[in-house]
């Protein structure tokens, strides 16, 4: 089983960290990190870099994708290479999944006209506008695509998945592995439970810079 | 605020990027990733690669100290260059901190002893052999020394800092920011939620080498 998860210039780092973490302990699988073009890529801070071992036509038919979201999504919107590959890429996946602001660009190849998924919560208007049906959840799964909401939901994304393909008892054994007993020490994790003020800040100084293309 | 993640060969991605990300949205935060030396170091499954930017002699006096685990620490257990920058940057540190087995490296140096701290649950006997007090908590504070259990926690322990940092509310806003609300699929994330069978298995098969040399 070949994982591709795709990064880019300005990613952000847990989006695909997490699932990598979780995918990469099922056995047989091969997790490769994928760019246009390949070598070390940073993400949206520059204070980390992370290698892109492959060249996205290197690796053009993975049984899973992953697309990671991070503001450098923007500038790809309408990035031929990179959403032409992944209209290929979905065209033989078994999954085609992403976290956060990666749904936009699964959206803008237009693999989810119609679909119910998601995104970060500060995208879901954006993924609307290109025909997909935003819910409230956490994960979504609609067929073959899988989306998750916004940087660490990529983690619960990607147990819910394995679990799909390997079974409940590898993914219970990946959770109990990866110690992911969760107790934030705050309820703040999503706009219905944090404090209204701390919601309208993000909104008004979010760093999602969304693209104005559709 | 300077916040150096300590990583090594065969460090675990999750461990230090959970901390990361979370840490890197404090206003005013500069996070570089450390070795003893700079460039490209390999998660224990291979197909991760990630940039340390710095040497750790040339990052001696960090506000903040993060160890990530995983099983290349076993290997470091008396390596004197990482031991000797250990007990060097926790004499000026603010907060000493770890997640996963990077308490064990801690606890190398000589930091944790008569201490309360945490590991990852395969690792706590060992903790104890090194004179820490292991607690059964998912994030154990004691004075400026914080440490996480497995993997995931590191994002936990990430949060509980920020607060003391920067604030509630800061913390609030980057769970906000990183939609930290967790949901995981299945409830076996501790050996004291999952099925037996599953914590016998990681402990037969566990992939944590712990050091013989205590």
């Amino acid at each position: 089983m070949q994982i591709a998860l795709v990064v880019y210039d300005r990613f952000t780092a847990l989006d695909v960290v997490g699932p990598y973490e979780i995918l990469s302990r099922a056995p047989g699988a091969q997790t490769v990190f994928v760019a246009e073009r390949p070598g070390p890529l940073r993400t949206e801070t520059g204070a980390l870099a992370l290698t892109a071992d492959q060249a996205l036509s290197e690796v053009p038919s993975p049984d899973v994708v992953v697309v990671s979201g991070g503001p450098g999504q923007s500038a790809l919107m309408d990035h031929g290479p990179l959403l032409d590959w992944l209209r290929a890429a979905d065209a033989t996946s078994t999954w085609t999944t992403s976290v956060c602001t990666g749904s936009l660009l699964l959206a803008a190849a237009g693999l989810l006209a119609g679909r119910r998924a998601t995104s970060h919560w500060l995208a879901l208007d954006e993924l609307r506008r290109f025909g997909a049906e935003p819910t409230g959840e956490r994960v979504v799964f609609d067929g073959k695509y899988v989306t998750a909401a916004g940087v660490s939901a990529g983690i619960d994304m990607a147990l819910a998945l394995l679990g799909r393909i390997g079974g409940d008892d590898l993914a219970r054994a990946v959770q109990l592995g990866t110690e992911y007993d969760p107790q934030p020490p705050y309820d703040a994790g999503s706009p219905h439970k944090a404090p209204a003020h701390l919601v309208d800040t993000l909104r008004a100084r979010s760093r999602f810079i969304l693209t104005q293309s559709s």
